[in-house]
């Protein structure tokens, strides 16, 4: 793996003994990508430059890997979430929100209504909202109302990690590593991958299976590995900002490290994660029920898939 | 019933055929307020100022009114929870908000972590999010999955709403009537207590029943009716603010109306609501299941403890 011209020197964790790959990947990968390409213009979220077309490419590519053995109709359903998602962040979130938060605010407003689902039933004009809206339709056809219920909580989730994200813009330096964290799995968006997969996949853990410690923990360490991996991936492209919130940022405030041992901390942290995640996978995997089991293997693949995505040249500077 | 000194002049709705009285009350509402006194020193949430003791006043005798029926225990916890709504709203939202809304997003982050039930076990420093974990703990050992997830979905709501509110409290104008009613419902917490009562007196609707016309017609009348006749009670309190958002003000500013004007047209929308209510009431409570008539019998009290609430002295100028 490599974190981007110029940060070459950077170490970067190594995964050969916990996901040593090859990924599983479903045959339909370009498929969903071409798909995407069609449903962004269509809606439409952003203009298609070039930006777009390597938006669908790694959404498309990602969730490939994200559900190896899905149909092509989940896949597409998976990947048009996600890419949303992004692209919501990416036109709506960040800097562009640091600058204007309150019209973030409205926009969030207008998404938080189709969640809640007492939005007027004719279709909004706004294309986020409009597309969320279908999205939510196609979600709720396949779910139980505790499996939608669960997936449209991770979206408010999001985000307030969103609207979290552009407030703390203007002061990075007042965000501590807890919270930062803490609120991580939310503007990565790997917890709302985590209900996704269980809807798309047709399995339901009971409650008492998913607070159990094992689940937790297999959960815990699969999104902070993937929020994690992803801001050692990011870091050359989003260290040309001035202000970007990650985990090398909060770490070399909070202790005063260099790029150099923030990036060899964050590896070894990223390395640990994986350990822990992969042994819950072995225990689960064998002693589970067939839906703890299929938890297990989803969140594998999902791990896979954010170990994966750092590769695409959208992460590189 | 009476929109406060100086504003006597301003029409009020007249109930006296949908909602006639003499509402249901518990006889343990003076128990319920003790209750809360005693609840919001202890956790803290805030200093025992008068401001407090009324809060806990009208919050025990409103809830004694949203269920009259029910035991001590499920009364103290409804109590806790709208008092924490309300007291999270007066001390960190609105006007406080508006001047450092990164503060806020901060304190939304943690409520969002307790919310999402991935925050760290042990208890939070914070009084407000210590007092959150405790109050869905209580909730999720009485409710089935769905019932919670639709619980802490409809608390992230009215956080969301509180970010919102207090967003556009700079320029309050550039609120459209529209969007104001539809966030409404959630700045008033109304729909979180459909969710709180539907746990608390043990009934669930299907999906099917929940979706039907009647249910949602009857649902979203109160929660207008609840918002607006709120609105109508506390204008006189907070005209004094330069910048409250109300459905009279968004209407003034809209049309260019007088107070008087749209004091009468709220009423007579008010009025309006209450008839599609009590048409609802009397369908369901005649025609549909157990949990659906029980439904139709909550929604009813919910109601009257908004008509009943605004004459209490809190929302007196």
């Amino acid at each position: 793996m490599n974190a981007g011209a110029g940060f070459n020197a950077l170490s970067m964790p190594d995964f050969t003994r916990t996901f040593p790959g090859p990924f599983h990947i479903s045959p339909h990968a370009d498929r969903t990508e071409q798909y995407l390409l069609q449903w962004v213009g269509q809606v439409p979220l952003m203009p298609l430059s070039d930006e777009c077309r390597s938006l669908c490419a790694i959404t498309g590519h990602g969730v490939a890997r994200t559900l190896p053995s899905a149909d092509p109709d989940s896949l597409a359903l998976c990947a048009a979430l996600f890419c949303w998602l992004t692209a919501f962040d990416d036109m709506h979130g960040e800097t562009v929100a640091a600058r204007a938060p309150a019209v973030l605010m409205g926009l969030v407003a207008e998404l938080t209504l189709v969640l809640a689902d007492d939005a007027p039933s004719e279709v909004s004009a706004e294309p986020f909202a409009a597309a969320l809206q279908d999205l939510l339709a196609r979600f709720r056809a396949r779910a139980t109302a505790a499996q939608y219920l669960r997936l449209t909580g991770r979206l408010r989730d999001n985000l307030t990690g969103i609207v979290w994200e552009a407030h703390q813009l203007a002061n990075p330096t007042g965000v501590s590593v807890a919270t930062y964290c803490a609120m991580r799995p939310h503007t990565v968006f790997v917890r709302t991958l985590f209900a996704a997969v269980e809807i798309l996949l047709q399995y339901q853990l009971t409650d008492e299976e998913r607070s159990s410690p094992s689940v937790r923990k297999l959960e815990t360490a699969t999104a902070n590995l993937a929020g994690w991996i992803n801001d050692l991936g990011s870091y050359a492209r989003e260290s040309v900002r001035s202000a970007a919130l990650s985990l090398p940022a909060v770490l070399m405030n909070e202790h005063g490290h260099s790029p150099e041992k923030v990036f060899g901390q964050i590896s070894r942290l990223c390395e640990q994660q994986a350990e822990i995640a992969r042994s819950r996978i072995a225990e689960l995997s064998s002693a589970g029920s067939a839906p703890v089991r299929a938890h297990a293997i989803a969140l594998t693949h999902i791990a896979e898939s954010f170990l994966w995505h750092i590769s695409h040249h959208r992460y590189q500077a």
